[in-house]
């Protein structure tokens, strides 16, 4: 549950950008990690002897800002885990999210000719390719996480924890679900629960469960992943709040969704339904709700901090007129 | 590796038409537990609530023959495994199936109207709700294969070691891979080697892992699952060109592939390339193999026995006059 306060959380946030944590430093390095893993996996697939593979990458390195997975990242060096441990889960909470891209741009979706100013996946490769492709990376994600070179590492019931975890986020009670809704909702008249519903299931529960899944790598007890878990629920409706105020006021967002036009399309989003100054309100409330969220883990959650605020940060800059 | 041989199959298929076992009798037996448990999996999601639930259950629950699951349960009896144990493994390979025939039949791949005489699920829910009930029954696959009940009757590196070989089998490397290879294909002079090619991943990869996965929860020794795997690989080339064969003698198939027209499309089928009788001489060759590789099962493989019996029968007998 994601509880509705109206505390300002400039405070909070202003104190924290104070820090000397380079969070665009820590971005580049994790976002560099993941890309070579990435790498990694996927050369086991000739790049060049299929349009399949061609599509595939393209969708995987395609200019993302790797978010989902650095949260995987940095919640489990919060439990002290190893990258090596840690990265073969965060490519896999990537390859979900280039999937779910590659599906939403379709025509059957969006329709989406632009993602990130480059021509979406079924422009290049037409609409078959990309769909196989975005099955592909789903599939490949349960594929990577199920390789036996995991089980060194930690017990094979914690893996499957974490494949059962990441499936249910992803798929019809999550993800494929908020992605339902919201094809539903178009051009219809929707509720503040309704949007907010969308929200976390299209965008929030992936973010939710690329954190709880580095924490849970980790070893995180109870307390410890519910704790985080809450800071993963403020972050991912955040988020989404996020890319749809700047997508409002007319700039291109710091996250991925926001190219997509979602205003020209009658779309369900935070700010229509109950306008900008409250939307700013409630993404400076969620922003000090992921710094409560992260108090039990003092300086170790720096990094998670420096990404709550960097998320909101922009988006209630761009609201600075109203 | 499949062996090309030129000898008849007709007398083992023979032998094996005249024994008792009743096909028929256990294949409505074997349906009727699938889908009882397939509903059981699918009923935590309301049915009416939402417009994907529905698209999920008509893709599902919509006349197929269970073949793949039926395989599962068959190949895991010659074993010993119980039908629960056995059950949410089959119910994952039927839903991968499903999704698989929902997104082949959607515009930017196959764009067919009707399957088995009904709607495509596009055509009643829209393109991207069927987009969406694809995506979703992939993922819910993986959600049933890593639940905790499951954990009860088998190690969990067993269950790991098999989503991770199911994944690799409906993966870039198997169907999705094979159904990129057949929409290149479209419209090209293709040789026999692409042909099985395109069969053996789009088809086959599926089939085989059906059949392998239930004999590793049957806990099959080293040399048990490398014959069981012959059987499959055979049996999974004998279901593609069988349903060619139907497919080009104008008849109705008794597999669920064979009403998408292939043969209106230019696709890649074995009848075109090496002609009905070749075709028809490669799948009694085909059964022939199947019944040599379950030789090691004596009577407990009946089924198995009896299923590759029947899928060659019908597409043979069609070739009576040729």
């Amino acid at each position: 549950m994601i509880h509705c306060e109206n505390n300002s959380a400039a405070t909070s946030m202003e104190s924290n950008l104070a820090s000397p944590f380079d969070l665009n430093a820590y971005l580049r390095r994790q976002s560099s990690a993941i890309d070579e893993a990435l790498e990694s996996h996927l050369k086991k697939y000739p790049a060049e002897s299929q349009t399949l593979f061609r599509a595939l990458r393209y969708g995987v390195f395609s200019g993302g800002k790797r978010i989902r997975p650095i949260l995987t990242l940095a919640a489990g060096e919060i439990f002290g885990a190893k990258p090596k441990i840690l990265l073969p889960f965060a490519c896999a909470v990537e390859m979900i999210h280039a999937y779910s891209l590659i599906h939403d741009d379709l025509p059957a979706l969006d329709n989406d000719d632009l993602r990130r100013g480059k021509p979406t996946a079924h422009k290049v490769f037409g609409d078959g390719m990309a769909l196989l492709a975005g099955d592909g990376l789903l599939t490949e994600a349960f594929h990577v996480l199920s390789a036996p070179d995991l089980l060194g590492a930690m017990p094979a019931a914690m893996v499957l924890q974490v494949i059962h975890e990441l499936s249910q986020a992803v798929g019809v009670l999550g993800l494929v679900g908020g992605q339902a809704f919201d094809l539903e909702a178009e051009n219809q008249e929707v509720d503040l629960a309704t949007v907010e519903l969308i929200h976390v299931r299209k965008t929030g529960a992936l973010i939710l469960a690329s954190v709880r899944i580095g924490a849970q790598v980790g070893g995180a007890r109870a307390e410890e992943l519910s704790a985080i878990s809450h800071y993963g629920e403020y972050l991912g409706l955040a988020f989404q709040i996020a890319d749809d105020v700047l997508d409002a006021q007319g700039e291109t967002a710091t996250s991925e969704g926001a190219e997509s036009g979602h205003h020209e399309k009658n779309k369900a989003t935070y700010p229509a339904v109950v306008g900008i100054v409250q939307a700013r309100e409630r993404l400076m409330e969620l922003s000090r709700l992921c710094f409560d969220a992260l108090a039990p883990f003092g300086p170790k959650a720096v990094a998670l901090r420096a990404i709550a605020g960097h998320v909101s940060e922009r988006a209630i800059k761009s609201t600075q007129n109203h």
